[in-house]
């Protein structure tokens, strides 16, 4: 059997696969699901080691980490595969059109949390070892998987895992399926990502809630604070007000930006997509370089007093944020947290204590344009995807990819299966059913691509 | 028997009635509690009833108004009690110490929702005309009661009820029972209140919750505009920034200044009773001054994305807050409302569609120092706590007073029977049992004050 007739021949049962995954709840936020992000490792374990692949499930402080290894290939370069299995929460539940833990088909989609980020991009990547091993009876590289658990809590166990395993992980490339193409029809790698500094920032004032009446005015009142200190962080023009914040930020070259402005970004087809009337950002850019390539401060969730029906004259006595700042590459979200820290201790009004909590931080990454991977990627993902990918940022993280870099020493192929408008981290997130199919082609044409070019660079006796 | 004597004999029946209407949960800013507050509004009706005064269950578009009238005597003045049966919201109810709608007794003070907000202190009003009727047989003036059960959510019903029976209800003065005295042992008649505006602020971006790292910088995000948008209100002196706010603001009087400054207030010990290390607000004033006489902005609720465990990248589609304004007397609330809704709209950013919601209004109101009726409670709270009130002003609302007085042309006497830290609209709501006795007695007084002084008018030919 050919590797096309695999493809064709095997489309349902590799759907039925995505599913059984789809189905298992495993949000990493929130302890409650301990017991189906353990299930989704062992899915994932088992997955790979039906393959023959060797496998261990590894225990770590956090969730599990899946590793594997295809048989090896005596002198054919080594590609590490890495993935989650973890998933964001499904609030708010009310919003999903199906359940989210029920994956459903509409209109050549999965609905179901993770059925782009990052269940069904992370398995086109074991299909296609399938493929091979179920038509040629091997790969023509060495593949090695890391495929993680606390993807979206900030990879805590990853790192040591890592730095505790850097001879078995020795690789080439790094091959990583978790971002979008640039639009439908048109795929593309990613160069760039954001880093990420997480954080969250509860303030506490007079020991219970007070009547707005008898004391308002003459104490600090933790949600005006609250929305004070926040305000404080960004400016009229959208820039952030931490000093030193912009220190490291590289400028945006002429040549990036001119590559930037001619893909064609269409903001009013844009607004549509998200149902409003304008945009705003940071003045003197555009929208695809605020959010591929500038820093930003969002705050991701924001309570304080009374929240239920109707009106109530209380004063809250706690009122907390979370909020993040996506980094630019060169940004240190050590430095950052300091800033931030530093800023909003100065600030803090009389009467509010505050604690401000650190949940995950990452460097942004710049991934060379020029290198023989990047030629075997784009090659591959033309034959899978029919078109020529273009060469994008991306405004999300992945933490890991430079932490991959400085341990390994290898670079990453960010390779965007998933479209902008697939819900990432929202209500009725979804994956298209044939750009799961084309990835699945797109990485089996990979695994060739790259052998390709290491016999290549042999024969030049490089 | 005498009054006296009536007082010493009834305590625990007058405790038991009031530990009887604690125990209903009138609240009324949620529709979960329509049927208590239908029973709260039976029990004080049937109070009244038992005491033979003509009653009526008034009913409304709202909740009941209770209506009742005490035997005629003809030539006597007419007094009108004013207070109501509703109460605040519960919430959070994992900080009461003993269940909210369970009255328990701890040092000389009963905890519970309600106890000094206001069902404790209106009911003095009725156990005073209880103790007149149960030993002279009569009262000694006219006595008008109208007790409402939308208190906490702006009487709604009340004014379309006062507006309609002008001449049912025609008084003399007023007197109404839900403030505060100074300090423990130092009872005080207030002579100033501040009106209120309360809104609710509602944004909406995008359709639905978004990645932080894929739009990040590139939409509005609602929660950072709710932010600044409340932000902007006040500016870092205190001052609120709403054009035109402070235009019908009268300054403090020198005289009413140094009034405030001779009652001793101790910030420091003011601080050590809320639990905080610090106090903030307006420039240039008191704590007094700025808790009694100036207008304030304070977020009562927010909320916005994500409030659960743990981090989530996700922009919020949607934020939104509770807030109000205290306004002091000669502020319009309908043109404060004009103001900030012209504010907001002006400063809306692109990509938010905004609402505001108005629940409920009230002017602020300041009563004559000088008239007999003052001189009469002044005479009647000596007799009933054994001590000399003094003249202060409060922070909180009474949106009534102003009503009655362009009504029915009558000031208000309010006589604070609580404590500033009752913890009204708060967790663990008390009021001093000792205080609730002594209440009843200055009010029993007062039916006699009001009579004499009316006696010496018509003397006096006036």
């Amino acid at each position: 059997m050919t590797l096309d007739s695999w493809f064709t021949t095997n489309r349902t049962r590799c759907e039925a696969d995505l599913f059984d995954l789809l189905r298992i709840a495993s949000v990493s936020a929130d302890r409650a699901y301990r017991t189906d992000v353990n299930r989704a490792a062992e899915w994932v374990h088992n997955a790979l080691a039906g393959l023959k692949f060797e496998t261990e499930l590894v225990e770590t402080a956090g969730n599990p980490i899946i590793f594997a290894k295809s048989p090896p290939v005596p002198g054919a370069p080594t590609a590490l595969v890495y993935g989650h299995y973890d998933v964001q929460p499904p609030d708010p539940l009310d919003q999903w059109i199906s359940p989210p833990f029920e994956p459903t088909v509409r209109d050549g989609n999965v609905y179901a949390r993770g059925a782009t980020d990052d269940k069904g991009q992370m398995l086109t990547h074991i299909k296609s070892a399938q493929a091979w091993i179920e038509t040629a009876g091997t790969l023509p590289i060495n593949l090695t998987y890391v495929i993680e658990g606390e993807e979206e809590v900030g990879s805590e166990s990853l790192e040591p895992f890592i730095a505790a395993n850097r001879e078995r992980l020795a690789c080439d490339c790094v091959v990583i399926s978790d971002s979008s193409q640039f639009a439908p029809g048109q795929p593309a790698i990613t160069y760039g990502l954001r880093g990420i500094l997480y954080l969250e920032l509860r303030l506490s004032g007079f020991k219970q809630d007070l009547h707005s009446g008898t004391f308002g005015g003459g104490v600090t009142n933790p949600a005006n604070a609250l929305c004070q200190m926040l305000a404080s962080l960004v400016d009229a023009n959208g820039r952030i007000q931490v000093p030193g914040f912009y220190d490291d930020v590289v400028p945006l070259s002429d040549q990036e930006r001119k590559a930037f402005a001619s893909l064609g970004f269409n903001e009013q087809e844009f607004c549509q997509q998200l149902g409003v009337d304008g945009l705003s950002g940071e003045a003197g850019f555009t929208n695809l370089e605020r959010r591929w390539a500038r820093p930003t401060c969002d705050i991701n969730g924001i309570w304080g007093g009374y929240q239920g029906e109707g009106p109530k004259t209380v004063l809250p006595a706690k009122a907390g944020a979370k909020f993040s700042f996506r980094l630019v590459p060169n940004q240190d979200p050590k430095k950052i947290l300091a800033a931030v820290k530093q800023h909003l201790e100065k600030i803090c009004p009389p009467g509010i204590r505050m604690e401000l909590i650190e949940y995950h931080g990452g460097a942004g990454v710049l991934v060379p344009l020029d290198s023989p991977y990047m030629a075997a990627a784009s090659q591959a993902i033309t034959r899978g995807f029919g078109r020529k990918p273009v060469m994008i940022r991306e405004g999300g993280s992945i933490p890991i990819v430079a932490t991959l870099r400085e341990q390994l020493g290898a670079d990453t192929l960010l390779l965007g299966w998933g479209l902008n408008d697939d819900n990432t981290h929202s209500p009725n997130e979804k994956f298209c059913l044939e750009d799961y199919h084309r990835g699945i082609k797109a990485s089996a044409y990979l695994w060739e691509e790259l052998a390709k070019i290491m016999r290549k660079s042999i024969t030049n006796g490089k």
